[in-house]
């Protein structure tokens, strides 16, 4: 591995459009925040500030796991690479947007499984045809993907149609939260063994360019910055949604859900184009799988002990539908063991159908 | 290819059965329209008068695909082959009978993949043993069949569950339909490239044995002939049913659905017993997959097009339960990737469970 | 097969347990029960005798049945093996406990799928890594696991959201029940060739070691006593749940589901401690099969037959969201094929959290 020794930079050409970009937005997000630039400046700058920050928090983890070797950089991801989504899911829940919140959640799984995995699918498979899907390791991740969805949307099925439950949610909500969190800590074993789950480390990391102690300033930095961010954004949101005449749901849905995991979309996307399939999907099923194994749960336990508007797991009908149906194509389409374009097309027309059913609030 | 040369008759027996048949059918049917022979004689002729009819548009396309290579008789086949469905249907709305439509629609779907599939697994199973169904093109097909019913039924869930999308069914079934018919669209090249889909060629088609001129001309004639026979079809149902008893459910899900798709189902069940297991599955899950792909969507927008009845993809809930049951059972059945009498007979047991709870209108 | 002549003794020291344990458990349970003492006691010897008298059943009929061949066995395991759940059922009806035997039939479905499959991915997994579950046996028994799961709920189905079938529940019970048993009888014949469904015969039986008598003798003891004590266990088991405050549907979901299946759990962990991976989940899945199969539309049938409290297949809602999830995860970890410990707490979480949900009656 002597190709990442002391001649390679510190930082390369895409770091210092994050990181520039990256300062660039926060300060005008702000400006725009405290000097009320409109409906819609302020949402679209706070958008992009939350996307590049992500990206900054993303990279210095991505730094930093590489001295504690590969495995760590799993745990550091699964902890740290949700932080931006953490942030505005509470601010969110801070404002009593609960329903952005649910169908956010809900929706950033949706975007994973049909409309980023159809993009992958279709890019690799007009690029290098049929493309393999086929390692055990893949198909876990599905199965424990499909396990943690109907985990999370048991509640909400309780509440619909079994009455003595129903008048338990947030009890029902906290223990399926918790048995959640307890299969991921059961799972962090796997993770430090084998580098961030189903990734071959090679493809994954690069060398580390930064000393430590920038990429925990860094790390720092932009923690601190998309908390702050995260405000401004859940706060230009509504008048944004209410002047471009969007409902809630589909603004959480189809907005947050999209901008809270652009950057990870593209890489996965990439990662096809490179016709490294395997490598593509588990990027793509393993963002969504932590939203449902942490970030959720998370959540539901935060937004009790802050005292915040109290988020159960107990979704409005439509989003348990669209999150079952969507988990079940996506085993499937593992389990199938192959990926072709069309098969991906099929996924984005299912994420538009989706999408469009909520299109009315 | 010396096999079909010169000497190969223009007819061979079951031409002349169906050409012959077809004619008798159409007249007598025809006959019993105008001159009003009772309550069953009707049905029962324009029943027969649409079978054979369909079974001779499938043998022109057939002939006729094979002068622009097999691929192209794919196409055909998929434009052509579901004409007398679609004849009945777009009378049967014009009739106002959208719960019939509705009905057939899910009906030949279910026929398919419960009855059809399940008698083509006992007659392969009881001649052959097990069977292998593991080729990628059917796990492909599967989960195309997934995609477009999760697509298909939509539309009904979220007017079950979702308030703001139901006061918007025809918008959204609109939506879902052109998303259908755009996956439809994108399928054809992969039907244009390898032959109607799923088949490998040599065992499909014959040699052609019809004039180009003939072909055409039975093609013509028979889908006249369609059209007249349909009307009659439809509107000797109603009485018939009253006659016999039997609810519109029932009607359309069993006995037009049956009836619609008699010759098709025919094939996959000898393809069956021939041991042609891959490709009797072809055939079986193509024609459900080309209903949800084509058939609907393409009614859906006729139907507001022509003004006739609004044809939604708001189904009957219980339609949408037994479609998406009967599909994941197929799915599963194809990604176990073999085949057995038993599987079969569970197939079957399904079927009449399902037919069984329509019974009471 | 040397190793069991006749130097083999007549019991082994594990039938010594069951044999005195059995008895000296249903004597006391008999005392309990005529002598009233109180509400906890006659429910735990009950149900401690209920547990040793069906693994004396299970013993007898393994020793009896290997005279006739290793075939014989598995039909008479299906006759016989749950004729105490059988008779716990029955007592119950007649007790009009209708809700309590719907639950401990959808519940020994799924304390079998996620909790005793569970725990046996996580026995075998700590012990020996990932394990294998490929046989294409196994995906057939999945399979036919989701069929008739499938027809099961499809009178609750077809009462929740169609009308006209909702009226007639009894009679589209009946014909369920019918076609569930004619599956059962039609996958006879591959039981009679291949052993008790899914297992090699090695792995299965021991030599038998009890003389044919004594064989019949026990096993006739053992039925009789089975349906006392199964009255006793009955009686005992609505004051037993009222003064632990446990609701009827948790009682049967839970306590009479792990209770009516202890010994054929622990066989099943066991085996996946010893890296038979595919046999105990052959009979792991082999369990909720025969349930579905056989017992709960043997009881459909007898309830109304013996003029008892009418049992249908008209589940509360909840029970059948809950079993039909866990057989489509069961499926989907059948066909990933390959167990890891994970998976295996997966299961046991979601396990819990419907437990859970079921808590509050």
């Amino acid at each position: 591995m002597s190709t990442a020794t002391a001649t390679s930079p510190t930082f390369i050409r895409s770091d210092y459009v994050v990181l520039g970009g990256g300062a660039l937005a926060v300060v005008l997000a702000g400006i725009a925040h405290y000097a009320g630039w409109g409906e819609v400046m302020p949402f679209v700058l706070s958008a992009l500030a939350v996307t590049l920050l992500a990206s900054l928090v993303g990279r210095s983890v991505e730094q930093l796991g590489d001295r504690f070797g590969p495995g760590a950089t799993g745990v550091l991801q699964s902890a740290l690479g949700n932080l931006p989504e953490l942030f505005i899911a509470l601010f969110a829940l801070k404002a009593g947007l609960i329903e952005v919140v649910q169908a956010a959640l809900i929706g950033s799984i949706l975007a994973n499984l049909l409309l980023v995995m159809g993009l992958a699918f279709v890019v690799g498979g007009l690029k290098h045809g049929h493309q393999k899907l086929d390692s055990q390791r893949a198909r876990t991740i599905a199965t424990l993907m499909l396990v943690s969805v109907v985990a999370l949307v048991l509640p909400s099925l309780a509440s619909y149609v079994h009455t003595p439950a129903a008048a338990h949610e947030k009890a029902l909500s906290m223990i399926v939260s918790v048995a959640l969190l307890v299969l991921f800590v059961l799972s962090l074993p796997a993770s430090l063994r084998k580098g961030s789950t189903g990734l071959s480390d090679e493809m994954v990391h690069e060398a580390p360019r930064w000393p430590i102690a920038l990429a925990v300033g860094l790390l720092s930095v932009a923690a601190i910055a998309a908390a702050f961010v995260s405000d401004w954004f859940v706060s230009a949101l509504e008048p944004a949604m209410a002047s471009f005449g969007i409902s809630d749901a589909f603004a959480g849905l189809v907005i947050v859900a999209i901008a809270g995991n652009a950057i990870e979309n593209v890489v996965g996307v990439q990662l096809a184009a490179r016709n490294q399939s395997e490598y593509a999907f588990s990027v793509v099923i393993n963002s969504p799988l932590q939203i449902a194994l942490v970030l959720a749960p998370l959540l539901v336990i935060l937004s009790q002990v802050f005292g915040f508007a109290a988020l159960t797991l107990v979704f409005p009908p439509m989003l348990v539908v669209a999150v079952f149906l969507a988990v079940l194509i996506a085993v499937v389409i593992t389990v199938d063991g192959e990926s072709n374009w069309l098969e991906g097309a099929a996924l984005i027309g299912v994420y538009v159908v989706v999408a469009a059913s909520f299109w009315w609030g």
